[in-house]
């Protein structure tokens, strides 16, 4: 929010003060500013949902849900008539209460992945394994890393919700997560999602810091999943890559067509692909996903300053088992941390330190709109051809 | 619910269309038919069951205590006078977010155990062990398999209750759980428990659905668990055996006595029996556990098509400690998976295929009620002998 | 509570009779004796701490939050102006169902850890370690025992308020909590939190009784953790030491000086520190924690009989990351259990057998009461001279 506006606030949760509120909302209609827009707060009840917080930030035109409860994820959107997200077994937000991170070897987060936008980290994320720590005796001690890290399963601790009182009418809520432990992390993420009113977009930006006496690692990626309709047989990756490699053997024999998609596809196994992206002048790149039509799309711009590494999730599956693709930028890839740390992709905070990253997730409607997305990512390529590698590369992939 | 039947519905809870009802009851005064019976649906408040939801489902004679939370569990009943079910250590429905069934090697499932009927299941059950799976990278990747698997933590997403409106006024509550994970099974429960007014006896109608895109295993085991009255010195189980073996060597010590019951006795170690029943024509047996007097008396009836094989669990340990013994149908023994698969006994389905089971509980009191269901028993076994070993046997028992 | 005193008595909790109250307060405004104390129940909502019970004992100069949620922890408290307890990483109570106990190793409980005194127990407590159990079969299993225990994580089954009607106008908040499960520990325990209006002092009367058929084996640790303004620079730990020895060799470097504290250090470890005390002709014993200027203490009394062993832990790390020491009488040292049984310092307690433990903490403030504090300490001391070991006991200490 810009500070010179003057704003509406309304604090939803702070722990700190005790405050809660189950139920509310606030509309355009009743402020009578800024058009259709509402916001809408409310908590779940029964089943694996039960005691999950939702708000619903509703621009008029373009509609999330956030869920504080995971972590300040985006569990979906919808675009007009364009839906922002994809269907995963997983139908309901599940509360983290209810996942075990360490269950199937480290595998636990499966078991709530439904989002549109779901952080993963801060303290580690990508695949399970094991790593080194210095315990409270000061001794080292082997301990596993889970999938994906935690910050996706630890509940908002504040929420808060501003509405700007002049043009643009700024719609914005803000959430606090912490992720730490004594002897452990101490990592606060201070989020801030915000749309106009009317705009086919909306931004998240994140401050992360370090709270504790000692410096600490830090990783974050945005895992922004997009299945069907943008997702479809035909639908491309139109990106301005740098260098792609393949993760794996699997990743490698489709790298010919790494940027194109497949029809849902029973007993599929994911692609993944490392990349690199140009960026602007500024370091600001911009990925879109565009569906063989080219008439719907979804773009992800970020700063390559901010997540230098990019990964790409195909997981084109049957329509049953979640199919997918993942837009993944990140401060490193999604690999055990040991591996990105040997690597020197691990971000390291000294205490205080603060790090800012964010995306901004356009949604495209129409040839003409998507035509504009693309002429943006053509101007940041700049004519450029992209390095495309047929092995994985030994230092984007363990062994 | 016959569907030619008139009945009444009320949606308790419904994930997928936000209903959520907190607190609720019907009775056979208030519809003025079908006489004493009631159902009422409320939520725990405070310690380990702070947020479970109980259905108490009354027909006038017989009452259930119904779990959703705790994925459509049975935790107790009554028959006029007689108590249906076991005095566990643990004395209250246990919420599932307090059971890390990863806890203990694999044993946590033990720290919420204390229902007369529990399912085990669904992707798994039996003891815990590794077992290998095929990650999301599609590598192979060693995991633990936790004692009794998850369906028995798994809050219902969906819970009715209908009553017949015409003879003989039917009462049922239905669930819905959901086992399930990207990357993972994709598993339906569909449960119905139903009974009549006046009735002594309730039935379980099962359906497991593969909603996944890929084959799927499966597994179920119905723990049916008694305790006192209906277990006590001198108690039997009455069964039309095919063949009956020893789980191991502590089992083989006692299979002369494998079918009579002793007296609670403090450090007992459970004796496991792993049986098949004969049945009649359409497939159906009858397993009776009876008390010394043979007065007192609960059957379990199913298809042995449905659930082949069945294990008895003689665990007649201290009072403090659960003196209870467990009467197990079940689609396999409960060894660990990876043993019972190598010998054929998991169940595969594939996409959207169902599979149905259930049982039929019925509750015996008085000599003359007792000496029907035995009648029963004798029909169904036709003169025939079963076929003791003393040993275990290797197809049976992993050594 | 003297039970020929009449008293006043309000159950907020009881699982067995479905008794549960969210809001709740009394004072002695009210009830007209006493004069200012306060008691008052509330449920928090929202982030980690949703659903968590919080009790405030405020006798009108000393006041106590105490957690029911957490195994009746207390949480922290404030006498005059001096505050007691400490400022952890971790700013709020977290709800034991975000607690997972086995994660990072079995170092889950340091995610929770922000009390003032916490019980660490019942069936084990001390550092994360293998053990071997008898498991249900009858067989030797292998399971991880985690830091400290469970009983912290546990939320009370019952509790209860009473107030004496005659002077002293007693005041007192029970609790108790079940740590349990089929095939494990069954063990009750029955804790009263004692004061009077205008006191500098609380109690806690432990009572703990295994439930079970058969004997059991129990530890009991009483965290007692204090941070500034009572620990500073300079601060010293008076007390009436019989032996002292160095946990380990970081420990072992600092033993000249293993009574005074250092200034908030980043990056610090921890020094832990092992005694023997002694104690007057009834048992009875007093550790005082006093601050440079010796006008801030406090005391912590307790019976060497009910816990022989103490622990000293310096953590003098920065503020950001706990600046805090923890004063530990128990019926051990916190090793790993396996080497504590070794030792013969693990309790075994009978079927129906209870064991009785507590700690009165009492708050100085001024110079003429941290100097009545310290004569009885002398008193207990009677100019006897401890033996200070400068390197790692071997009976004390794992290699």
């Amino acid at each position: 929010m810009d500070e010179k506006v003057p704003f509406f606030e309304k604090t939803l949760l702070d722990e700190d003060n005790g405050i809660y509120v189950e139920k509310w909302s606030l509309s355009g209609r009743e402020l009578r500013i800024g058009g259709e827009w509402r916001i809408e707060k409310r908590r779940l009840y029964g089943g694996l949902s039960d005691g999950v917080d939702l708000i619903t930030l509703d621009n008029g035109e373009l509609s999330l849900i956030i869920v504080p409860t995971r972590g300040m994820s985006i569990w979906k959107g919808m675009y007009k008539s364009m839906f922002l997200g994809w269907n995963s077994p997983i139908k309901k937000p599940v509360h983290p209460r209810h996942i075990n991170l360490e269950a199937k070897g480290g595998l636990g987060w499966l078991e709530g992945f439904n989002e549109m936008i779901v952080r993963c980290g801060l303290s580690n994320f990508g695949a399970p394994g094991i790593d080194v720590i210095t315990d409270n005796m000061g001794r080292k001690k082997e301990i596993m890393l889970t999938l994906h890290g935690k910050i996706a399963n630890i509940p908002a601790s504040r929420v808060n919700v501003r509405v700007g009182l002049e043009p643009p009418f700024t719609l914005e809520v803000e959430g606090v997560v912490y992720e730490r432990s004594m002897f452990g992390p101490n990592l606060k993420l201070s989020s801030i999602i915000r749309t106009v009113p009317g705009s086919n977009l909306f931004t998240i930006y994140d401050v992360i810091e370090n709270l504790g006496g000692t410096p600490a690692e830090m990783q974050i990626l945005y895992h922004c999943n997009y299945g069907s309709p943008i997702l479809e047989e035909g639908s491309r990756l139109i990106a301005p890559i740098e260098k792609v490699a393949p993760r794996d053997s699997i990743a490698a024999k489709e790298i010919e067509n790494f940027d194109v998609y497949g029809p849902p596809q029973s007993g599929f196994t994911e692609q993944v692909y490392f990349m690199k992206m140009l960026s602007d002048k500024d370091g600001n790149t911009m990925i879109l996903l565009a569906n063989k039509g080219m008439d719907k799309a979804v773009s992800i711009s970020y700063s390559v300053k901010e997540l230098p590494y990019f990964t790409l999730w195909k997981n084109t599956s049957s329509l049953e088992d979640g199919y997918v693709t993942g837009l993944e930028p990140g401060t490193s890839f999604p690999n055990v941390k040991s591996f990105e740390r040997k690597h020197g992709r691990v971000v390291i905070l000294k205490p205080g330190e603060k790090y800012r990253s964010g995306v901004t997730v356009s949604a495209h409607l129409g040839k003409d709109d998507v035509e504009k997305a693309l002429s943006r990512v053509e101007a940041i390529r700049g004519g450029r051809h992209p390095e495309i590698l047929k092995r994985p590369l030994e230092e984007f992939s363990p062994s």
